[in-house]
């Protein structure tokens, strides 16, 4: 056991825990051992490591996040001790052997995750064992259940609806007119969101134009019983943090098993007290799900799951060939949407054809609407503008304030991607234009991103423009432009498809 | 692209690149990227920190590890821009799906590997697919090939012989009586072995008691050009850089797929330009491998893999149910070792017996000792001293001096552990006296360690001393003292096992 001071690092490397190499050298820890750092009563895990110039003697350096944990100030003394073997080591092998786990043993994997007793060397192999063996319902049922109880449960007083997308199709902005269509009609809707993980926009990033996206758990409420509704992140209201742990391993995997997709989703909405939710699922070359076959039965196992979370749940399977709307990037999603509420038949069909579907769904669910009609009803709360107030009023309650489409500015630095020739538009890849968005600063900068002039099926001329690519960064602009010419994502093809010549 | 001053970190994180929080924000990257780290002609792969206190803006600090590859000095200018995505991870996808690997895409995987490029994470992933998904001989063997290719490769003018044991048995000292056995024969052994990975001593630790083992190649080449041996660390040789890395992932899974397991062995022996192999299965209750049958198949499959490689392998299922001899810790070990090499009558017969049967193998494969002979032919130079010689000559030119094994000194602080019963010993826990040893400071402190009075099948009294615990420290002693209790690894009974009685 070693005794150390304190010293407080400002370092975003959250679980590190650095000691003197003297020190380390002298005692029986070796780098990269797994220790507990204890405060009083307080423990946390963390990973040692040695220097000799960034820390003293006598002193451990902890990042600002266990120095909160450990509720501990600069010069108090921690002790520091090996970590036992995680318990779940057992469990994850198990696992990794093909063998299903007990409610106790998924329990113990998601405990010691949370608590930061797994590595990523550890949460990798439990991750890849899951795509490879995978999970029975039960387990993946006993796993969304912890992963929820595991963070913060939100309690309401009513009935509350949400509407969810499983992603993959850029600018997928529906949220941001289901949500006042709703809230409108009475319905509670308290819909949370993501920033952009590999997308070039999250739901929260669009919205961030417009307001406060950062809202407590206390705040949520109140918006909610002002508007019946809110548009908020749901990264910062530490729900289901086990969630984000797995999707940090996911994502430079490229992998997505499924009972981590079903427990991912359904965690959250179990944390967040929803009773009636509406799943949609993008369906399409170059979206998550290729086929509506793997839709269905994915479709299915939420639906499975859902009725032992005890939620009424509903699949629409969308769509998600080609992006959604025109508009991808943050400021110019917030534009595209904002035009549609503004005056609907000024925007993109598809946004708004898809955004009235799913509304309506939640609307039958909800019991406003006779069966078959939401989708009519939805129609006419936007058409005559309530959707739009209602959207203002979320948006002033969340702490922005109103604005018209006219007024978002997109990024400064703009070109036109011209089409080489004449012919139809055959395709738009997802993955382009995404990349193409990312490339130019999206999410980050706000301004930045695609604006898409040609859908699928458009007949184009030579030299007409397909799309425009934003930035606020002129040095972005070119690197997006050069991988725009690299990837040509908006395919361009004349109705002679092919010529076969006599041998 | 980041262009920015290196300031020359002693941390021991070794692939850290760590920036100013404000340059990080004001720049398109996100903590935790995998970045390219570029220096004239020169780069290096790292992963992206930032703080605002240990680095000053428009710095970049960097590990002693990446300044020493990339060439720099403090103060020079580097780039620094994004990692692309490794190709390698669509193989590892592949083989999470259970297909079978192409060469080309092996060796894509343990190239990006030893470059740097793949993360434990991606590591972690790939090591768990071959736990589960296994891999056939056309793979093992590209694998194999390319870890020894990517590492510093061994040549000589003349036939190579080598023994390695796949571990799993404390005590097993058997190389420092086997190596000067088969160089005092003129056959040439230059034997590497690890230092301690989870045991209480490698090979390699027990060795440094008596003489240096960090030597570069072209020492051991000069070594054993004067006495055919050589008895040295093959950490430090970059030989298959590729299988530590590995090692450093299944180790804390506790997994050792059979893929890596073989090419793990076969590639070290492959880049050190070994031509004739022995291979020890150490085989039992408590051992690596539990069952003969099982040790048959793991030596049918190194006996194929070695044929494949152009290496002569035999291998040797050898008893493994108990530690070797009767002493575990570096300088118990090579106080052992040396008494067998002084008299070998006063040694343990199963050190013994183990050592004079390998040892028989390599003689009978070199041709020196007619097939049958080898084993006498072995004990024989023991009788006479000549083995002791040998291993004298060894000692010296790796840079020791002759010693006896009287002058061999163990832990000032020891402790004797009682039986607590009259009865037989039926059983020593091979892992419990591991973890005694360490307990008490081996491999680390290597006068630390347990020496057994008894083995299995002994009769002892109530009070007899059953093993005694040596430390160089009081505290660690006493906390060794009292593991002991609690996992009570030498187990004994008397000779009526179980008493029913009537209901």
């Amino acid at each position: 056991m070693l005794f150390l001071k304190v010293r407080v690092l400002d370092i975003d490397l959250e679980n590190l825990v650095l000691i003197n190499s003297e020190d380390l050298k002298s005692s029986q820890y070796f780098p990269q051992d797994r220790v507990v750092v204890k405060f009083n009563d307080k423990e946390v895990i963390g990973v040692l490591y040695s220097s000799t110039s960034l820390i003293n003697r006598g002193e451990v350096g902890l990042p600002k996040k266990l120095v909160k944990e450990l509720n501990v100030k600069e010069g108090d003394v921690v002790t520091i001790r090996h970590a036992d073997r995680p318990r779940s080591l057992g469990y994850i092998r198990k696992k990794m052997d093909g063998n299903k786990l007990k409610k106790e043993e998924i329990f113990a994997i998601i405990d010691e995750m949370v608590d930061g007793k797994l590595t990523n060397i550890e949460i990798s192999a439990f991750v890849t064992s899951l795509y490879i063996n995978g999970m029975d319902m039960d387990e993946i049922e006993a796993m969304t259940i912890r992963m929820a109880e595991t963070g913060k449960m939100v309690d309401w007083e009513t009935q509350i609806f949400d509407v969810h997308s499983i992603g993959g199709v850029p600018g997928n902005k529906y949220a941001l007119l289901v949500v006042p269509i709703v809230a409108s009609t009475g319905l509670k809707i308290p819909k949370t969101s993501s920033r952009a993980i590999t997308s070039a926009a999250g739901t929260a990033d669009v919205v961030e134009v417009l307001t406060r996206v950062d809202l407590t758990i206390e705040e949520i409420k109140r918006v909610v019983k002002e508007t019946n509704g809110c548009m908020v992140w749901g990264g910062a209201l530490e729900l289901a943090p086990a969630d984000d742990i797995t999707i940090n391993v996911e994502r430079p995997l490229g992998i997505d098993p499924k009972p981590l997709l079903l427990s991912s989703v359904m965690a959250k909405k179990l944390a967040m007290g929803v009773n009636k939710l509406l799943i949609d699922i993008p369906t399409g070359y170059g979206a998550k799900v290729k086929s509506i076959k793997e839709a269905s039965s994915l479709a299915r196992n939420f639906i499975e799951l859902s009725e032992r979370l005890k939620i009424v749940t509903e699949c629409a399977i969308t769509y998600g060939g080609q992006p959604i709307g025109r508009a991808i990037g943050p400021a110019l999603e917030a534009k595209e949407a904002l035009l549609a509420l503004e005056d609907y038949k000024q925007a993109p069909t598809s946004l708004v054809e898809k955004s009235i579907s799913l509304a309506g769904i939640l609307l039958e669910m909800g019991g406003v609407s006779p069966p078959g009609e939401g989708k009519y009803m939805a129609e006419d709360i936007l058409a005559k503008g309530k959707a739009h107030d209602k959207f203002m009023e979320i948006i002033v309650a969340q702490g922005g304030k109103e604005v018209s489409s006219e007024e978002i500015e997109v990024g400064k630095y703009y070109t036109d991607i011209h089409s080489p020739i004449d012919g139809y538009v055959t395709r738009i890849s997802n993955s382009g234009i995404t990349r193409i968005a990312k490339e130019a600063g999206a999410p980050n900068d706000k301004k930045a991103g695609v604006y898409l002039n040609v859908k699928v099926g458009n007949k184009v001329e030579k030299g007409d423009v397909l799309y425009t690519i934003y930035s606020d960064s002129e040095e972005r602009l070119k690197s997006a432009a050069k991988l725009a010419r690299i990837l040509y994502p908006v395919k361009v093809e004349g109705m002679l498809l092919q010529k076969i010549s006599r041998f």
